[in-house]
């Protein structure tokens, strides 16, 4: 049983469409926020690992699942865990909840790679605190 | 052998981010344009579907993956069929192509729902019009 | 010389684009972002308003101007003073800093609307709110 | 008496907010589209002044006026002319029109800057396809 990361969302109205519910592409913004502070509470972030190690996370496939709309200034908490890690990938799943209800769930693959985008071993120091959560 | 639908993207500054290439929920906006320009071809529209049948096509499942990225100012094809019809829902396949390369390829769950969000059957004249592009 | 609303707002990638700044357009939202928790902390919402009067906050125009970008990862103040209240509208004064470094200045002005769009008269228990900060 | 540009806009779920219109960031996304496109036209793009000159094209300030709001699938027309330009920088006046109404209209201040982001001379090829359309 790995740790996990929560993450508080507000919807605001640029989140929002004409249907009166969260966009669906917007929830994968959501997903990646939450992302970001999951890596900054490891103690790295996307600048650092650009700027010691030239390398950037990006995302190989997103598998999402819509169950419930997310309305106008609602709070929703985005709940981050690792499942996987490869030699220069990882795997998340992330789930949205309104309360005790699941909004969306999604499986996230996220590959480690170098300036030219070709996929490189994960930094040592980065690949040890990712264990931690796993 | 379905037919398909082509619809042309161009990437702007409003799709792109800070790595220099389309940010990846933005894929989901293209697929979006696509869907209802196909939705459009065949003579309806989410504006007809909401006004003469009270119905409205939402994503129930979206599962993406991203091989290529793509650069600002460049020129998409977005290619879209149709996979499977049930009595609710449809499943789309589409491709993402910058010339013969293959950017990012989804599939895609559409269920069309009632305006409080329940599952209806499709009304029929839509229906025969999306069987004959399975 | 009124109060002001401070409101803290972090870039992620969704915000940037290929020049490796926050987009134009998205300073807009975190403009916005910082005046629903505005009106949130005089006790109201956009939610509270159109559920009890009825009536929507809506932009009338915005003249901003942009003085130095942002970038990844930073964090950034949106500091929003309330300007002028008439019958119908209210002026606010949006400045986004980082540290003491002002990124953008704007000036909005907003109108209470109807559901039809229309001007109406700002709720009593509204305006003596905002005044309050005038 | 200058030349204008007409670039046409449609308008998808992505632009729309709960409030069932375009939201009011999003008009600024297809100012920007309008003036990559009239930019396209004189021979020129925003990869091309990056590639070959070094330079980027920068909105320094925008002032936008909202007058009508417009709606999912509706068609737009923006059209641009340039009023004003100067040794660094060119002023574009921008209206956002469905049929014969005004939806919006912009002052866009638009400065030629090098990588360092320094207001930079416009590039003479670059600035005498802009004066035939002064």
């Amino acid at each position: 049983m790995g740790k996990e990361f929560t993450f508080k969302v507000k919807v605001y109205y640029e989140d929002t469409d004409a249907g009166g519910i969260v966009y669906y592409a917007n929830y994968l913004k959501f997903l990646e926020r939450a992302r970001s502070e999951a890596i900054y509470l490891l103690g790295f972030s996307n600048k650092k690992l650009l700027d010691e190690f030239g390398s950037l996370i990006i995302v190989k496939s997103c598998n999402i699942k819509y169950f419930k709309p997310a309305k106008l200034e609602e709070v929703l908490n985005v709940i981050s865990n690792i499942k996987i890690i490869t030699q220069t990938s990882f795997i998340m799943n992330q789930i949205i909840k309104r309360n005790d209800e699941t909004i969306t769930e999604a499986e996230v693959h996220l590959v480690v790679v170098n300036s030219e985008g070709r996929p490189i071993k994960i930094p040592n120091i980065f690949e040890s605190k990712l264990k931690e959560y796993l």
